[in-house]
C-alpha cells in the first residue's frame, strides 16, 4: 500500500527539523522518516558534547597560568576524566531532550526506517511505499574511517564514541588536524592526556593563510605534539597502536580518527532520481535553492556535503522547506561564510579565504597579538589576525585568525563582510578601551595604511575634508 | 619675557598627546605644559591597572568553578594580594613607558608647571608668560573626595592610591557603584577581601534599565554585600572606619571612594577667557569642534566633563588638534555611545540609554542567559541583554546588558548602531554555533517579532517574497 503526502522529510537531524518547522505551518500532510535514533548531530556528538570537553579542559588548563597572576597551590589541583565525560553527556542529554520535544510533537507523522528512492516522488522504506509531492533529503553525515583505521576496533574511536568512553586512555592519537581533531585534541592535552597529532596537510583546522598556520601550529604544537605533511598509518603492536608518519611514530592506547564526515546518502537509491552523481555520489543541486536539477527533490545540511555547519544545514533545512511548498524554488542569498575552531587561542575564517583572493588586488593588515595591551594583562597574548581587504574599495572581503577570543572578534567581522562594509567604515566604530578588539583596531589600521587614495581618518565626520589619521 | 607659539596644549594625558599627534605634524612651533608627572591617567591609575587587578581577582575566582568541571583540590589555592599588586604596578610601568615615549621625544617643547589664562591666548606658568594663537586645554580630571571622607586619611583610598598599595586590608568598604567602584568592588571581593559596597542611587554600573539593573545588583550581590539607595557616611572607629546608609552599617579597615572625577580646570584662570562659566566651571564647548564659545581655545578629554573614556578622549584631542591648525573649525561626527565595565558577567551601555527612549516608539527584545547553550558548557549562565529597536523602522537603537562576555557583544552592537542597521539586517549576519553571540540572536528574534509589519525570516534572500521565519 502506497500512501500518499505533500512532504515527505528524510532525516530528524537539524536540516531536517528546521525544514520541518517550515512545512507543518502550511500542510498537515506530512511525513518525518528517520532510521536509527532521535537527535542531531550537533547536540548528541557533534558542537556541544565538544564543546562541553573543551570548556572543562580549559578550566583545567588555567591552573598554569594561576602562578603568572599570583595564585599558589596550582600543583595539588586534580582532573576526574571518568567524571567530565559524566558531566559532557549530562548536560548532553539535556540537549538531545530539547530536540526530542520537536520529534515527539511530530510521532503521528514519523515513520522509523531507512528510505530508498524509487523514483523522484516515491520511496521505499522497509516494506512500505511512500509517495510525496516533494521530498527533502536531509539524511546528514558520519565519521569517515578509512580501513585501516576501522581494523583497530574499540581501540578506534570517532566523535561518535568519544563522549560515551567512561574514561580516557594516557596516550592517544589523533589523526586529521581539521576543526574537529585540533580542537579535541587540544582539550585531550589540557585534560593530560599525552596526545601526538596528524596530518597528512601542512594546514590545520582549515586555514589556509600560511602566516595565520604557522602561528596556529605554533602554538597548539607547544601543548601537544603534531607531526603534519606525511600520511598516518597504524600498526597494531600487542595491546597498544604504533601511529607512523614519515620517520615519525608514537605507541598510544587509543586513536581518534578525525578525517571528516560522508554524507549518509549512499544507500538511498540516488540512481533512481535520473540525474548524474558526481564522482562523491551526491547529485547536483542549487544551493540556493537546494533543489536537485529540476526535480521535485531538494537535499540539505551535511548530507550534501556543501556546508556542514548547524548553521547553514539550518539554513539549508529552512530553504529546502520553504521551496517544498511552493510551486516555483525561491532563491535565497546565503550567508557569509565563517568557520570557527575552539581552540584557544581561538581559529577562525571569515569571508573569503586568503587562497580564493587575488593578490595583486588586495592590501593586508594584520595584528600580532604578543603585545596587545589586554591579551597581555589577561595572560593571553599570543596570536595572529589578518584581514584582506580590496585595494581600491577598501571593502573588507575576509579574515583568518588564531587570536584570542578569536569567536568574537570573528563576529564582528562577519557582520562588517556581511554588510559590505569597508576597513574604513568599521574603524569608525566605537573600540572601548582595554579590549580585544583593539587588536583587530590595529589590524585595520594596518590595512588601511595601505588602501589606494590613503586618508586614515577613523574618526568619522560631518564635513569631509581629508582629514589626516588619529594613530 | 612672553614666548609665543602657535599651539600651547595643556596636558601630556591620553587627550592631549592625541592632540600633539596631530598639531606636529603640521608645525614645530608649539609647546607642551604639563603639571606634576607624565604619564596618562588611563595607564596609571585608570584602565590599564584596574583590569590587571580584575584579571588577577577573576583568575583566583575561577577556583569557585573547577568543581562544576570535575576539578578537585581548589581548596589549596591561594593568592598573594602584595604580589598581586606588584604585578599591577610592573604592568601599569610597561604602558606608562610606552607613553613617556612620545613626551620624551618634544622635550625641548615642553615647560613643566602649572598654566593659568590670562586672556584667551596668553598663559601664565610660573613666572614664564606664554603666547600662543591657539590653546588647548586637556588637563584631564581628578577622583572626588568628598571632605567627610577625606577626613579619613590614609585610610582613605581612590583609585590613584590603591595600586600604589604595599598589600590590602580583609575588610573593605567601596563607597560609589559606578563603573569604577562596581568593577574593583567585585575584584577585590574576589581576591578574598570582605567587601560592602554603597551607593546612593539604586542603579549600579551606569545602567539606566531598571530590568538589567535589577539582574546586575543580583548577580554582584552574591560575591558582596551591597547597599544602594542611601547616602553612606564614615564614622571613625578608633583604628577602624564604620561607614553607616541609613539602617546598614560595617566596620572596615579601608574606604575606597570611587564617587566619579572632577575636571581640573578650577584653578586655570578659566573666567578670563570672557565666558560664562557652568555652574561646575565648565565652559561652554561644542563637543563636534571642542572649540570653546569662539575662542581660539579647545577643551578635550576628561577636562570637559564630556565623555570621561579613554577613546573618546583620544577622538577629542584628535579633534581639538585638527582644529586648533585650521581658521575655521571643522565639525566631526562623534562614534556611537559606548560604555563597558568590566564586571563578570560584563556591564555594558550602546547607543541610546533605554531612559532616553520613548517607550511607544520601541520595541524590546531580551535574552536571559541562565539557558543558553554555550554559557551552559561554560558555567557561565546567568545575565540579561535586552536591546531597542524603533517600532516602525526597526533601526537598532540601543541596548543594556549584564551578559557573559558583555564586551565583545557590546562591540557587535556598537558597530550595529554605528552603521544605522535594522534588528533585522543583524539577524542576517551568520551566527556560529555554540557561542554567546546566540544568545544575543534570541533578543534579537524577540525585538523584530514585536516589530510593526512583521517580517520573521533572518535569512537574506535574493528575491523579495515575504518569507516566514527560521525559529
Amino acid at each position: 500500500m502506497t500512501k500518499s503526502y505533500d512532504v515527505a522529510i528524510i532525516g530528524a537531524g537539524s536540516s531536517g527539523l528546521s525544514a520541518l518547522r517550515v512545512v507543518r505551518k502550511q500542510t498537515d500532510n506530512f511525513v518525518l522518516i528517520n532510521h536509527g535514533s532521535y537527535g542531531t548531530t550537533c547536540a548528541r556528538v557533534g558542537c556541544m558534547p565538544s564543546k562541553a570537553l573543551i570548556e572543562a579542559a580549559n578550566a583545567f588548563h588555567l591552573r598554569k597560568m594561576l602562578d603568572a597572576f599570583c595564585v599558589s597551590g596550582a600543583e595539588n589541583l586534580a582532573v576526574d576524566i571518568p567524571a567530565v565525560l559524566r558531566r559532557v553527556r549530562r548536560l548532553r542529554d539535556g540537549f538531545v531532550a530539547g530536540m526530542l520535544n520537536l520529534t515527539d510533537e511530530v510521532k503521528d507523522h514519523s515513520i522509523a526506517g531507512r528510505a530508498r528512492f524509487l523514483e523522484p516522488q516515491l520511496l521505499q522504506v522497509g516494506d512500505r511505499r511512500v509517495h510525496a509531492k516533494k521530498i527533502i533529503i536531509a539524511t546528514g553525515s558520519r565519521p569517515v574511517v578509512p580501513g585501516e583505521w576501522a581494523v583497530l576496533g574499540p581501540r578506534m574511536l570517532t566523535s561518535d564514541d568519544l563522549f560515551e568512553q567512561e574514561t580516557l586512555p594516557s596516550r592517544m592519537a589523533v589523526v586529521g588536524m581539521g576543526g574537529l581533531g585540533s580542537e579535541i585534541a587540544q582539550a585531550l592535552a589540557r585534560l593530560g592526556i599525552e596526545i601526538t597529532g596528524f596530518d597528512t596537510s601542512d594546514h590545520i583546522a582549515g586555514l589556509s593563510d600560511s602566516q595565520v598556520n604557522s602561528v596556529a601550529v605554533e602554538l597548539l604544537s607547544a601543548e601537544f605534539a603534531m607531526h603534519l605533511g606525511q600520511a598516518a598509518e597504524p600498526v597494531i603492536e600487542g595491546e597498544r597502536i604504533r601511529v607512523r608518519a614519515g620517520n615519525e611514530s608514537v605507541v598510544v592506547d587509543k586513536v581518534l580518527v578525525a578525517l571528516g564526515r560522508l554524507p549518509n546518502i549512499d544507500q538511498m537509491g540516488l540512481e533512481n532520481l535520473g540525474v548524474a552523481l558526481d564522482d562523491r555520489g551526491v547529485p547536483p543541486f542549487d544551493s540556493s535553492t537546494m533543489q536537485i536539477a529540476d526535480l521535485p527533490v531538494y537535499i540539505a545540511g551535511d548530507a550534501n556535503r556543501h556546508l556542514p555547519l548547524l548553521h547553514e544545514a539550518l539554513d539549508e533545512g529552512y530553504i529546502a522547506g520553504y521551496n517544498a511548498m511552493r510551486s516555483e524554488p525561491a532563491c535565497f542569498e546565503r550567508r557569509v561564510p565563517l568557520a570557527i575552531v575552539f581552540t584557544d587561542p581561538g581559529i577562525a575564517v571569515v569571508g573569503h579565504r586568503y587562497t580564493e583572493l587575488n593578490k595583486d588586488e588586495i592590501v593586508i593588515g594584520e595584528v600580532d597579538f604578543s603585545n596587545q595591551g589586554r591579551a597581555r594583562m589577561a595572560e593571553m597574548n599570543q596570536g595572529l589576525l589578518r584581514v584582506y581587504a580590496d585595494k581600491n574599495s577598501g571593502l573588507l572581503l575576509g579574515a583568518e585568525m588564531c587570536a584570542p577570543q578569536g569567536e568574537h572578534l570573528a563576529h564582528l567581522l562577519a557582520l562588517t563582510v556581511q554588510r559590505k562594509l569597508t576597513v574604513r567604515e568599521l574603524l569608525g566604530m566605537p573600540f572601548y578601551h582595554p579590549v580585544l578588539e583593539e587588536g583587530l583596531r590595529t589590524a585595520l589600521r594596518d590595512a588601511a595604511s595601505k588602501l589606494v587614495g590613503k586618508d586614515l581618518a577613523d574618526l568619522a565626520y560631518c564635513e569631509r575634508m581629508g582629514a589626516d589619521a588619529i594613530d
